[in-house]
């Protein structure tokens, strides 16, 4: 039960955040935040956690499910080759929810901002059933990036994953967007770039669906945790890796390079952009290779990823 | 229940939203938005709608929500004395919902957003027990306005407030954000701007603890809606007007006769800033004067505004 006026709870909010900085003109606390971006294409995005079906309340600590709240955010400008810098957070919290509990999610909220160097300049809070995190994100296109454009044109033909996260609560409840690993990318050119956050299959789909092609993954290839089944890494989702594209393997063996040389970080080439037999898009033209060359359907190899309305 | 997979449903969202414009470079489908906005400071804002807290799926059309989801957003831009330009929206649907139902949702965004020349870029679709629609809007603040330093002072000594549309269930439903009306307060050199979503007295409080000051309210001057008690309009909370302070009487003038030529819309001077004694800012600061010269305290006069905690 909230021992607190909206007031008084978002005044203890205002002193756990990190709204401030030489480019935040108005922070949290009034009715929409100004700020002061640098020039050149804005990258814009939104997420959000539902509890009873991205988290437990009884499962996950506020402090983690803050940190995640804008990591996966941060995740989603990092897949536009972007460096985020704003955040804005419509919190709605349910009568089950006290002062303290929100003061540690916005502290969780604060360590995730710090560590990529944004800002949460405002929000709104609101009560409900249930608990939900809805968090904005605004970035700036890195400059001498893919940018936009790029990242609107998609064709796949490589891959950076991992599963590591998949077992570790740690690492689940902590993704790392990969911010710093999409600047590389971007500058061996890569051609499109996704974050595999509904899961390989899924995302793969929607990215050759956007580009009317298709894609032919070497399940051999696939960077498979020795604790995870195929289906798990092709359709679990919840990994806030990268799937990008490159022009050719001698990028790729280029960017592989500094991956790990920079991050030690490790580049996956899981198989090749395919043309698109008819209207065989998307889902259609996915193809899976077997280890003995068999081929078959990616979507029906994995699950069908994370659809919400499934 | 949903008919639909969530691409599909994505997919029949995309065809009634007007993502495109020449300043959006990757609309709707991608990990997030690219747009290209004026060089100039941005507003940030994001507000949350909540069914069986702001709303109830029985008594709302699903046309009227979506308009209203982006209006409650495009007035907080507003009393920034900016102009809208990009939305996102978070959507959470429960099992009861069907897809008509989101398609006549986002109709009524897109009847808003093309009311107010802004473009509904992206979002995210999620599943939960009950609804909430959170839309954040980017905002550019307009040339030559107070922009945000002068957001940031707060002063009150006057502000513009109809009631009408607290009986009229078809301008309750459908607000009418006050863009035009706060750039010509703007123009005339308002100091400060707010709008009262949260009831006249509230957000007064709000605005006078951020400027350690106190405001003289005389009941006798509101503008009080016939169908309306004292408390209602003090207390009662969703109306999406401004509540704005200018520098004289000269001003307050002025301005005054620029909104009834250009909008038809009255603006109603209901008192004076003045100095907070010692520790009594906000709340405590605000002094209501009855029709006789009695003063009391203006949060005892109202209810104390829509605290969603109380």
């Amino acid at each position: 039960m909230m021992d607190l006026t909206e007031d008084q709870l978002l005044a203890a909010i205002y002193r756990v955040l990190s709204g401030a900085g030489p480019e935040v003109i108005v922070g949290p606390g009034d009715d929409a935040a100004v700020v002061r971006p640098g020039s050149g294409e804005l990258v814009l995005t939104t997420d959000v956690m539902v509890e009873g079906v991205h988290f437990r309340t009884d499962l996950t600590t506020p402090r983690d499910l803050g940190y995640k709240a804008i990591a996966v955010n941060v995740s989603d400008v990092a897949a536009m080759a972007a460096s985020p810098r704003f955040a804005l957070c419509a919190l709605t919290l349910s009568p089950a929810i006290d002062a303290a509990w929100v003061v540690e999610l916005a502290g969780g909220m604060r360590e995730c901002c710090d560590e990529f160097a944004l800002s949460l300049v405002g929000g709104n809070l609101s009560r409900g059933d249930g608990v939900s995190i809805v968090v904005s994100v605004t970035g700036e296109v890195v400059p001498g990036s893919l940018g936009g454009s790029a990242a609107g044109l998609r064709v796949a033909s490589q891959r950076s994953w991992s599963d590591d996260e998949r077992d570790a609560i740690r690492r689940h409840m902590r993704p790392t967007p990969r911010v710093g690993e999409a600047g590389v990318l971007a500058s061996h050119g890569v051609t499109s770039m996704i974050d595999i956050s509904d899961g390989l299959a899924l995302d793969l789909s929607r990215l050759c669906r956007a580009s009317g092609t298709g894609a032919r993954v070497e399940l051999a290839r696939l960077p498979l945790h020795p604790a995870a089944t195929r289906s798990e890494a092709l359709g679990g989702g919840e990994d806030y890796e990268l799937l990008a594209t490159l022009p050719d393997l001698g990028a790729v063996e280029d960017a592989r390079s500094e991956l790990r040389e920079a991050f030690g970080v490790s580049l996956s080439d899981i198989g090749a952009i395919i043309e698109a037999k008819g209207e065989a898009r998307g889902e259609e033209g996915l193809v899976a290779v077997d280890e003995d060359g068999t081929e078959g359907s990616l979507m029906t190899e994995g699950t069908n990823g994370w659809d919400h309305f499934r």
